[in-house]
């Protein structure tokens, strides 16, 4: 599932821009994926330089990732509790993001003044964790996201990950497919059988074609029982940086 | 966190009436609550004389007691699935219903005409299975409402069960409080701390007072991150079934 399309290079430059706007004292959401794996390992090197952060991962995997580089982190309950000092930054990848339909950097698509895609609507879960991803990104105060040229597109065309209950799983794909898309259970690598999430759930990546209103299909996915979280980020993102061939594009929301 | 403000002679007149709208050959949605166990101890009955019937369980609890009356169950995911015959009826309680402004059988209201209440929309979730529930609720052609006149109210002002992902507690919390609720974390009995939903997550009892406008506050509820289900049901109930001192009253919807 994971897009790979962007090379080494373009996902650490703009990790690492990213990364360059934490600043002494942040709590910081650590996202997942391989582009945010750049930003966290820019980090680690800039808490072994003297930077004195608090880390919250999104996932098994970026705690992980975190603990290696010895980056201190807090529990998201405990971050964003009541006595929590709440998340300063959180930086995370995507597995598309939406440039804003006819403003995009590469934009040859149609320039529709009414289409109603916004830039930096995103679609993430290509990891399975966009519920975690979801509440760390969103309770940020600034929320980065990290890509590379391959991930940007005027519109969403991309299959949303929807993280389900397991015994919502046909009642979500028939609502799906009442909402215009094709949902496929994703089945597991290295295991028999589907995915399961870390909150113990499933994952049905639903085609919907070329997505003309985000918001209203994420208000239509969020309100369908069985669905636990959904990978469309609407109005989430603040920058978007962009690692390119020579260096780094940012894009402030 | 139960209700337990009607009779019980109230409540298996309700559970009775909406049994017996149930036909051979149905499938049939077994609802969670002691007005529901009313309901399936009565199909219990018909079956035994002769009724062909297939339940599809909405909790632990409902499939245990479908099991005592020898009900053959279908799983969810089997009886909604593409080769599935999908739900006929469903029957379930409520922890409170709304009669719809001004409309009350005991409307002693303000009858305020731009309030936006409609009658038949529930509270549930005082036995955690809401999530469950509003699958096999929403899946059904028909959904029937059981319930006693203590449930009933112009308004909804009970608090509204919340399920959670454990990790996403507090961020939910901070949300409910921006919505103008209260939120508790549910703890368990016989058992130190939360309750544990059969999903696995947590419940938070929200308290709104009353609530001035149920779709829109689902709305919000359903697109906050962390949410797993809540328990407002708004625009699911096909017809409520009281039972009163002498009789049953149906609303249809």
């Amino acid at each position: 599932m994971k897009t790979s399309g962007g090379s080494d290079a373009m996902k650490r430059r703009a990790g690492e821009s990213a990364a360059e706007r934490v600043t002494d004292g942040d709590v910081v959401g650590l996202g997942t994926g391989s582009t945010a794996a750049h930003a966290i390992r820019r980090l680690g090197d800039r808490v072994d330089a003297g930077l004195d952060i608090r880390g919250v991962p999104t996932s098994f995997a970026s705690r992980e990732l975190a603990g290696e580089e010895e980056i201190p982190c807090l529990d998201l309950p405990e971050a964003v509790g009541p006595k929590g000092p709440g998340i300063d930054v959180a930086i995370d990848g995507a597995d598309q993001v939406a440039t804003g339909t006819g403003e995009g950097a590469d934009a040859g698509g149609e320039a529709d003044g009414d289409d109603p895609v916004p830039g930096g609507a995103l679609i993430k879960g290509g990891g399975a964790a966009h519920a975690r991803e979801k509440l760390v990104d969103a309770a940020a105060d600034h929320f980065l996201v990290v890509a590379d040229p391959s991930k940007e597109s005027p519109r969403l065309d991309r299959s949303v990950p929807v993280e389900v209950l397991p015994a919502g799983r046909t009642a979500v794909a028939a609502a799906v497919r009442e909402a215009g898309g094709e949902p496929t259970l994703r089945c597991a690598e290295r295991k028999d059988g589907p995915v399961v999430t870390d909150n113990g759930n499933l994952v049905a990546d639903c085609a919907f074609g070329e997505i003309a209103d985000p918001a209203a299909l994420s208000a239509t996915l969020s309100s369908t029982p069985g669905v636990v979280e959904h990978g469309l980020f609407v109005g989430f993102a603040d920058e978007v940086h962009v690692g390119t061939e020579s260096g780094v594009r940012v894009d402030e929301l």
